[in-house]
């Protein structure tokens, strides 16, 4: 594994899209909420030693210095400086914790999470404690050694700077940006705020500790020489009043805390539960199977998923009741339940809160839903009926989209990124609702959309061919809201091997496993005659992959539908995981009723994970062996399957996982998590919450306890 | 006048803290809300040719393509556009709008002003209008002499852009950045809004015209051969809830307006009311004998001195009655009615919220007030009986300092900049206050503090001298809040000659007036004794000016104490001023009561009012012989001393006013008005309310009408 800590993680309460972003060397990162990118501010975090020297992490741009207004010059002596490099910091990367050792410091980050009540049931106080946008920090300085005091430092610049004890009666020292984020630690004696030009005037005469000019500001804590101390700090959030559109929404959290020093106040009250809570993730993680490189992937993704999660109230005022409403923001571009990412989150929300993706998947029908009509390839003009789909997303940057129409799709683009999703966000549906229910049993959410079914089979079909004897059990025809261009897939960057739609390999997969598991609701519901239908066009799906074996090539190219592509993908595989996580696949798949879907993907995923294929030269996954794009949160789901279900001996795991966390540490780095990687360098999809798809590796069972078959 | 259209004006509403920037070629600006800086949009306005060239005015950074999400190369071909230069625009500013011409556009910008209500007794639809934070403008396309159809656009780039049809149901079309600002226009036809990666896609099919994702986005309108079309453009802003800390407070405005879309949809339905005002002032200002550099210089203040107002209400429902809260902010600093600030916007807004000026001053007593001790320069340890004083501020960036502490003032700094105002505040308090009594006669106000008077004779007495008898008219003793140091005042960047408090000669003008304005008031209240101490400290204060007059330099050096400056200043001449609007001069007052301080100040004037000395080589006044440090507002007021109290003829006036005018253009541009300017060029106090002083010009006779002694 990667031994460098130079990276950032976004340290972040559950559903505030808010993060505290720390740990990418000589880069600015600190709080920020509604955006999807690190903070800004420099943070000025160590202590000052005996020998005056001030010890600092070295989080910040050192080039810049801060801003002093009137013209005046500020002698800022910044000789008296010693900034921790990589050899000086030990960090520790915890499922809800990250760790930093360097010097005389250790700083500990918590942000805890666990099950996410509904508010709607939930108690209050339960909702509170959950929703309450804070993170914990703990800077722990160890003098035992020393023969004078020192003095530690959690300090940041801003803008809109003010002192917490002035709005607190003295209750909280600490500091904010505006009402919107800060931290604050208990008044106790050796702790104290400041507000100052530059770090170095943390350390003045207290009569001049709060200069509210100053756009410097933090914590001193005093360490007397042979002690050691802990620094309790609460890192808030606060962003009040209906902050969406299209929608109109609030936090849930406002319901509970009324503004910032309320939400910093009760972190620090609760911060033992907080801190215990934290410590119970760390250890299910620390005690997983995962190895030590996939356990890091898990923990980074984790933090990057809740940092970019909102939880919603569309109740704007306190006497009606909580109407949640979640939204997972897709990273840097802050686009809202994007579909083709909900599918892949919705393992780690079954775990956490299944409620939310009922909720989501409810949206999608009742808002995000539309008829279309279909075309043919090369036929222009004729409109052939279509039917029920969803779109790519509910919109953008806090504004939800009209009723029907995505922030993201346009007409008349030739299967190239922006082009509809309609046919993979019809599987997606049909796959996250079938995994729900199997999970949950939720025979509401059944009955509820007992009508819809009937209707996604037939959608799906349509889009085969128009006449029934015609269907291959493979995507064929493209949505009318394309114009004049033709439908992609989530693959949106990548070549036709994985971007087009039409006649997809990736797609096909999807599509078998949308027939297995509408055949499977049909049932539930009553309706066998349909469910019929849908297995038979399993059928036809599977068989579709299966033939499309090149002997030659000793695997499945990319498109079906002999257009050309030769290209290798991994993706392939994918589909099988919705039917298996539902306990539609036998126990020994290969042997089972779809055991020569199951034997031919194996044949295939073994013949293309070779370097030259889809194995980069220098270790890790390639998803399509035509193009350098790779989705890190993809490839983990891949794994999954390979092992879970195809039961592949992965070549040389340690080496490619290894390969997976560089791509995070020295690829995206500052961007915390990354998805989409170009050679192991992000080109997109930064700070990106979609590599919880990891989090199905703990459904594994260990390595030696696996039974493989190559 | 400098013919230069380059420059920044910021366009603001009433008491928003808000504006819309624009004018610096090349530069980004448009919305800023909460900040004081200019917004950070590229603007995007012009039209698009028969030919297909995209003709735009130079307001945005060219160098700078839009942010393309995906990694996706979007190929923007730019050498369509024409963008206009400084030979193409004609510019012309008004006191209420600021009107563009190049080519076939005329777009103009309307930010009417006028009378403000008292929330607390006017009718809130009188309320409401006032205080709509909106601007109204109209883009206007000529297309009288062309042979084929011209677009107009009117777009920027943001982030979180959102469209407003959506939440309007069709009735805006137009723009928005989150919920906090944008503009909009009826949806009449041939006008639509649009939202995509570059403006050039705003011609775009409009199957294709709202892509969310797009970060650029405006408005479009077709004007066909042979017309001419106007396009009127609401500009609004919404910063909904409390918006400040240690008095909370929310927008007085947002018990109007609950929402952005409110505030846009008021506009337009309100806008030939709105812009019937704008040219109201702008006749006004057109009609006054001031001549066309002055008005330009009014007209600019004036905007800037609306960006940075903001009108608050401490009732933060609306089931309670309004609580106004008026607050100016101080320009790029962002301190709330700095003290030093409000005297020099009191004649302003004496004419517009003399209301908001009671308001000030009655916190100022309330919240902002202090006792202090007072010390004896060379005398450490020591500590005097001092009395009541003002803070420099009531807080910075939306944050309230707690009672009797300015965001500012700071200890143990030997008259340098941050030290305290201690005394230069008393003094503002008492001329505000007796200008503001004198023009509106509240008989409240002078009992609410009757109290108070006698309590500020005493502390300002305490700060000449202990003793009685000892006492010169001068301020010798500094604030024992100054701890080591000592008091400075307004020119707090500037030398000794007019930073250092204690003996300084322009502070000794304004002591002299406040012992005048105390007098009167004393009086008023019934208190003839203390009025008659008053009075005789006024004459003390007169003497040692006139004895400070140094025969052989000519004028009366800065420092009255004989510590040792020789400068020549100009601000020896403020204090007149208050006495004068009050009435307390006689009509000829060089042969009244205070005829010998008059005289010696003529005489100063006179003599220092030459090159090298205190006027700049290049034109323009120099407030200190030993500084190139002036401050703009502070020149525009001395300048009305000038020529309406002493009644000199100033040596080459329109020389000067374009020396000031090019301050302004060709020095702080980008940052609209600036006040203080070093050599013509802002050092500090950018983006700046203060200028405003300039409204005293309109009280001036006109030129020719003026008897002049020299």
């Amino acid at each position: 594994m990667s031994s460098s800590s130079n990276y950032n993680v976004q340290h972040a309460p559950v559903g505030a899209f808010a993060s505290f972003t720390l740990g990418s060397f000589d880069r600015r990162g600190g709080f920020a909420s509604q955006v999807g990118r690190p903070g800004n501010s420099n943070l000025y975090i160590g202590y000052r030693d005996g020998d005056g020297m001030l010890c600092l992490l070295p989080y910040f741009e050192s080039a810049v210095g801060p801003e002093v207004p009137f013209g005046v010059t500020l002698v800022r002596d910044t000789s008296m400086r010693r900034v921790f490099g990589e050899q000086d910091i030990h960090r520790e990367l915890g499922w809800a914790s990250d760790t930093i050792r360097a010097g005389k410091l250790t700083l500990a980050i918590f942000s805890p999470f666990g099950p996410i009540p509904d508010p709607r049931t939930a108690a209050p106080a339960e909702v509170a404690r959950r929703s309450c946008p804070a993170l914990i920090a703990r800077l722990e300085l160890d003098n035992t050694g020393g023969t004078e005091p020192i003095k530690g430092l959690f300090a940041l610049d801003a803008s809109s700077l003010r002192d917490l004890e002035s709005t607190t009666d003295g209750r909280l020292a600490g500091v904010a940006h505006a009402r919107q984020w800060g931290f604050a630690a208990l008044p106790e004696p050796g702790v104290r705020a400041f507000q100052a030009f530059a770090p170095e005037n943390a350390f003045d005469g207290s009569a001049d500790r709060l200069f509210r000019l100053g756009k410097t500001g933090g914590l001193v804590v005093e360490v007397p020489a042979g002690e050691k101390r802990e620094l309790w700090v609460a890192l808030g959030f606060h962003d009040a009043g209906a902050i969406t559109t299209g929608i109109e929404a609030r936090y849930g959290y406002t319901r509970h805390f009324k503004k910032l020093e309320d939400v910093l106040a009760y972190a620090l009250e609760h911060r033992e539960a907080l801190v215990r809570e934290a410590a119970q993730r760390d250890e299910e993680l620390s005690r997983s199977a995962l190895t030590r490189d996939q356990k890091w992937l898990l923990a980074q993704a984790t933090h990057g998923y809740f940092g970019s999660t909102e939880w919603l109230d569309t109740a704007l005022d306190d006497a009606s009741p909580p109407a949640p409403l979640w939204v997972v923001n897709e990273g840097e571009y802050e686009m809202m339940n994007t579909f083709d990412l909900t599918i892949d989150h919705l393992f780690f929300e079954l775990r956490y809160a299944a409620w939310a993706v009922r909720d989501v998947l409810d949206l999608y029908v009742d808002r995000y839903s539309y008829r279309d009509k279909v075309k043919r390839p090369g036929a222009p003009g004729e409109l052939l009926p279509g039917g029920v789909a969803f779109t790519h997303d509910m919109g953008v940057g806090n504004h939800f989209s009209p009723a029907g129409v995505s922030s993201y799709e346009r007409p008349d683009l030739d299967a190239s990124c922006f082009s509809h999703m309609t046919y993979e966000q019809l599987t997606n549906w049909i796959c996250c609702a079938g995994v729900y229910v199997a999970r949950t049993g939720d025979k509401a959410f059944l009955e509820r959309h007992k009508a819809l079914f009937p209707e996604l089979l037939e959608s799906l079909l349509r889009r085969d061919a128009p006449e029934p004897g015609a269907r291959t059990g493979v995507m064929a025809l493209d949505s009318s809201r394309c114009g004049t261009g033709a439908e992609i897939t989530t693959y949106d960057s990548l070549d036709h091997s994985l971007g087009r739609a039409r006649g997809n390999l990736y797609l096909a997969g999807k599509t078998w496993a949308s027939y297995v598991i509408l055949a499977h609701l049909l049932e539930r519901s009553g309706d066998a005659r349909r469910a019929a239908d849908s297995r038979a066009a399993s059928q036809k799906s599977a068989r579709a992959i299966a033939a499309g074996f090149d002997e030659q090539l000793g695997y499945i190219p990319a498109l079906l539908d002999g257009s050309g592509s030769k290209s290798a993908i991994v993706p392939a595989i994918e589909g099988l995981l919705y039917p298996h996580v539902m306990g539609l696949l036998d126990g020994n798949a290969a042997e089972g009723e779809h055991g020569e879907l199951i034997r031919v993907l194996r044949r295939h995923l073994n013949a293309v994970l070779k370097p030259g294929l889809c194995l980069f030269p220098e270790g890790g996954w390639k998803l399509s062996s035509s193009s350098d794009n790779s989705w890190a949160s993809k490839i983990a789901l891949c794994q999954h399957v390979a092992r879970a279900i195809l039961r592949v001996d992965l070549p040389d795991p340690d080496r490619h996982e290894e390969a997976h966390v560089r791509w995070q540490i020295e690829g995206s780095g500052y961007w915390a998590y990354s998805d989409q990687m170009q050679r192991g360098v992000p080109v997109g999809s930064r700070y990106y919450p979609r590599g919880v798809t990891a989090i199905l590796w703990l459904d594994e069972a260990p390595a030696g306890q696996r039974s493989s078959s190559r």
